[in-house]
């Protein structure tokens, strides 16, 4: 028996990363001929869209794909970005679990140091040929061309070929060009898609395709404006696990307790600190603070000292962390990168965007952005469209495995105008669903970054940034299906009755009575109707409300406003109550029975798609009299003005933002 | 700009992988509480079943979890294995990718060299605490006693303890405890079914389980035989790669291409060697066979001789990869592995369970086995239940990311009894639906290795292996209810014909007349009636046919029997045929009409569980005029016989029948 331990013994040996990734190709995204070619060409793409904002350059990324033999592509990426110094290359390009971004707290696309490697290494093995990296730093007067492979069995580059080249017209830049067995396929999953749905959330990048049929194809830029640089923080200590505190305690340079937990952590100040130190009873002076070991270190921290700190982590309120390590697309550019590339299908409605504030799981900062898009050319009978983006790199493929799909699928759709069954599952309609995570560190499922894992965390705000973004859809479908319903009755009404009035009138020989009483006895509504018209720089915006009830009406009219750009001069009616985040309320005293209210207000200085669609809310006066407005959702939060008092301020609550609040909460309580 | 590419030059550094992993867990699997408990669990036992086989030994597992803190676990996994040797403990439990199987080509359920050792670092990350391994090997006095951690940033172990043990009544084995921070809870994705599913597919293995609560549920071994031992084989030509085949060339020891062929691959005789040498236009006997390399070796094999190599292969016919690389469960135990494990469901019908031979996957040899239960206490309108297995190891997460659900979800269910909208999706009804993968190297997803990726040929097989299963169930549900519904006709026809007869003979005072005649023209079918009994180690099959029709008929029955039991002596009719894989073939050349034919069968020397519902079909007949047998299907490949040339032998194919074909000839085409 033991000559048989003896034998398993002998036969253990260690397993070099590219090996072990040579014989996993699946792991990295390289299980088939058509994902293989979309999976170069997003690494080349991730790294440089990465250097080109790490250096401050507007990314121009050119991608050329031509066929060299029946299944045989060359790939060839070519960047405008600070290009890489000679004797960096080899290592960036051909060592896996290598790279810059791994250890930094910040978003970036490239965080593992595995994919561009992972490249040059199937590349190699598809093909058997070398990949050929250029690259010219600006004040140097030649670039610099590499031919260079993985020697798999020790995970470490081999240069075949370095040489001077000039390289006309290109200030700096980078460009790698890779051979590799594939299959050149359009559709659904495909290199033109993953550049499309790139060019959508990165509106600043311009990108270029030429196809293996030699076809051009060019996303120009939707905005001239870099994403603001991503700055690398210190870690968060919330969800902060005993493993990592330890590992830094041992290896921090700082002098004591308190020292090592403000200077090594984000959000920790000296008072917090010492708050800290007195739940866990320690002293915040300490200067040994590396894990106790009986031989070498018997006065260091136990480990019991160390889990009353996690105890005492738990305990005290840390701020939510620094929003610069993060860079959300935002809301405007969300909605000019769709408009920038799917003019073709003509959407009737681009949802208000949703940018959710940043939350933590783990100690690592996470926000999430939702944006939907409806009507038009969009399939009415098909599930919707899912877009499903990480740190602005777009996720084609494990649809079923990624939390973004889970939290759709979980989200009631029937409450925001789509068809679903029972209420759960990928709703139909004619729509797309975009959803964009950023983080310092996006939890793959692998390392072929197709999925993000279904962390909790996550998940709940993914579904609550989709309820809020369904909300905006769903006041757009209503407003929709109301006013047209109500615009028939309208018609009719407005028409019919003067007609037999006056024909009646005629054949009794008396004069024409006065309908509007009876009118607004029938109708029996506060009617809404705007407008937003973009002319010459500004919006003009329109709102009218025409009280066809019996009775005078008061009410609040609530509408969410850039009030950056919101224009005090010349208004008529002033709105009474004007909040940070552009929340604004007009306070209606009385509109007399069959006259009518006009607000109208002018923005300036922004983008016409800053502002496309007027979201307008009522509250202090009864729902169901009123068509072209939805009442105040629950989480408004207004200051509760005068009218309401005579009057509920606040509807009734519908089903959804009842389970909405909860939601909240439950996520506020973790 | 070059201080830029400076700057970031500088920031580029190696990742050592277990800092990987500890930054990217949840593609370890350890991204919940809840499935970083089971995931420790099963990758410990993974490694204990094993050894336990390779060393051929019958395994006993002992799992034992208590409960040390709110969410703070110890687990204990004791086994009866031939034992670790103590210098090699520190490597195998404390290094990623360190191990013995990543480099062999055969069946094992470790193949990357990670798991456990991932399991002792999520223990010493979440709750500080090494791990402690005890192993003896037999011909020692003492066991070893070690506690380890490991140190990630070298992802190297350390040994914090280690002193020899006196192990009271332990021959051999290894046990190895940790903490871990978790939450333990039971249901469908719980450490209690991954034991019940692990003993399902290991029905050789005894399996103990201690609770939280100190419930101990033990799962007695269903066979006493151990899985023949899986050897170790040569890469298999097919699908091979370029880089690999380069690789292979580099290094081998051969001292001519011919011999390299010969005796670095599977399936390679000199015969072939030559004829793909001669295809490739290449010289057998040449020696230089590794790459050219203008200075090193200017004389080797070029890149496109290389090329040809691969393309000969594509050309030649290359036999199957060998069998004993592999270790299918089997028919008999994988319905015994289920009847022991499900005894409380209590199924109406376990269907004949498929094991596929083996194909092979870019070089990697693999099976797929199939096997349904169906009925009893199974719920009616919920989703079929997925058991999915890979190298006989439960998987229990990612369910949707997995090639096993994919082919499920695109198997039309519908042909084979069970609910399904569309014919697409999971479907519903009272069934469990297992499916194993066993290979050489299973495709997982990630390195948490709980999906199988969705590879064509592999998931091919799958959806092959389901439809064959799914016949059996649709037999077996057809049968059913075709004999229920019979019957009653029967039971009207044979008792009330002849009771107004015998009433109306009365009365008009006649003889009672003869109504053979008259029932079988109102009946006009075949009807099939047959029965399996077990008793003293022998199954007694009877089939019998009565012709309830008005003419005598001729027609072919066929079965599927285990032909090593078959019991020749004193059988009255013999087959006209039987075949390899047990097809037998009776031919009833004429069954006068109101005759019936009985054909009474014993089978010896095999377990109950071998053989427990007749699989009928006929031929030669129009299956109209059958009831209680199917059509032969078109696949059967019979002899035609003599009786078939009066009637068509095939029933016309249902549609199912030849998606089926279809689909076997696509993947011999591959």
């Amino acid at each position: 028996m033991s000559s048989i331990a003896e034998e398993l013994a002998k036969k253990q040996k260690e397993i070099s990363v590219s090996e072990f990734f040579e014989r996993n190709r699946q792991i990295l995204g390289f299980d088939s001929q058509v994902k293989s070619l979309i999976m170069g060409v997003k690494e080349a793409v991730d790294n440089s869209l990465d250097a080109c904002e790490e250096a401050g350059i507007l990314p121009e990324v050119m991608v050329r794909i031509e066929r060299i033999d029946k299944d045989e592509y060359k790939v060839t990426v070519e960047d405008n970005g600070p290009g890489i110094i000679k004797k960096a290359i080899p290592n960036v390009f051909g060592r896996l679990l290598y790279g810059s971004r791994f250890h930094a707290v910040r978003q970036s696309r490239g965080q593992q140091g595995i994919g561009i490697s992972a490249t040059v290494m199937f590349g190699q093995i598809t093909t058997g040929k070398a990949t050929t990296v250029r690259s010219k730093v600006a004040n140097e007067d030649v670039a610099w061309e590499l031919d260079l492979i993985i020697n798999t069995k020790k995970n470490m580059p081999e240069v075949l070929r370095e040489e001077p080249v000039i390289w006309d017209g290109k200030p700096h830049g980078t460009s790698v060009a890779f051979y590799m067995n594939g299959r050149y396929l359009s559709g659904k999953q495909s290199v033109m898609e993953y550049m499309k749905q790139t060019a959508i959330v990165n509106p600043h990048a311009r990108m270029i395709f030429i196809d293996p049929e030699n076809r051009k194809i060019v996303y120009e830029r939707a905005s001239d404006d870099l994403p603001p640089a991503t700055k690398e923080i210190k870690p968060h200590p919330e969800g902060l696990e005993l493993g990592r505190l330890i590992n830094m305690a041992n290896e921090t340079k700082q002098k004591s307790l308190s020292k090592f937990l403000v200077n090594d952590f984000s959000r920790i100040s000296d008072r917090l600190a010492d708050e800290i130190c007195k739940k866990a009873g320690l002293d915040p002076g300490r200067s040994n603070i590396k894990l106790q070991d009986r031989k070498e270190n018997p006065n260091g921290l136990s480990l019991e000292d160390f889990k009353k700190i996690i105890a005492a982590l738990g305990e005290v309120k840390i701020m939510a962390p620094q929003t610069d390590c993060l860079s959300p697309i935002g809301g405007n550019l969300i909605r000019k990168g769709l408009k920038n590339v799917l003019t073709d299908i003509k959407p009737e409605f681009y949802a208000h965007p949703v940018t959710r504030d940043p939350k933590v799981y783990a100690g690592n900062p996470f926000t999430v952005e939702v944006g939907i898009v409806y009507g038009g050319d969009l399939p009415k009978d098909q599930p919707v469209q899912i877009l499903r983006f990480a740190n602005r790199v777009p996720l084609l493929y494990q649809q079923g495995a990624c939390a973004i799909t889970k939290a759709i699928e979980s989200t009631d759709w029937r409450r925001y105008g789509l068809e679903q069954r029972g209420g759960e599952g990928i709703p139909y309609g004619p729509a797309i669903i975009l959803v964009h995570i950023a983080s310092t560190k996006v939890p793959f499922t692998s390392e072929a970054k197709e999925a993000v894992a279904t962390i909790p965390e996550l998940q709940a705000e993914v579904e609550l940034a989709l309820k809020i973004c369904g909300r905006s859809l769903k006041t757009h479908l209503n407003k929709k299906e109301t006013k047209s319903k109500t615009k028939a009755k309208f018609d009719i009404v407005q028409v019919i009755l003067p007609l037999i009035a006056s024909k009646s009138a005629k054949i009794v020989g008396k004069p024409v009575p006065q309908l509007s009483g009876t009118i607004t006895k029938i109708m029996n509504v506060v009617w809404i109707d705007d407008a937003v018209v973009y002319e010459k720089g500004r919006h003009k915006v329109r709102v009218t409300l025409y009280n066809y009830t019996p009775r005078s009406q008061k009410l609040n009219l609530h509408m969410v406003v850039p009030k950056e750009g919101f224009d005090y001069t010349g208004l008529q009616i002033f709105p009474a109550e004007v909040k940070d985040d552009g929340k604004m309320t007009w306070e209606l005293r009385s509109i007399p029975s069959t006259q009518k209210v006009d607000i109208n207000f002018t923005l300036k200085g922004l983008d016409q798609e800053a502002y496309d669609e007027n979201e307008i809310y009522v509250s202090g006066i009864d729902p169901v009299l009123v068509i072209g407005a939805d009442p105040l959702p629950g989480d408004w939060d207004v200051k509760r003005l005068e009218i309401t008092e005579t009057a509920p301020a606040v509807a009734e609550e519908e089903e959804d933002e009842v389970d909405y609040d909860e939601q909240k909460e439950a996520i506020n309580d973790d």
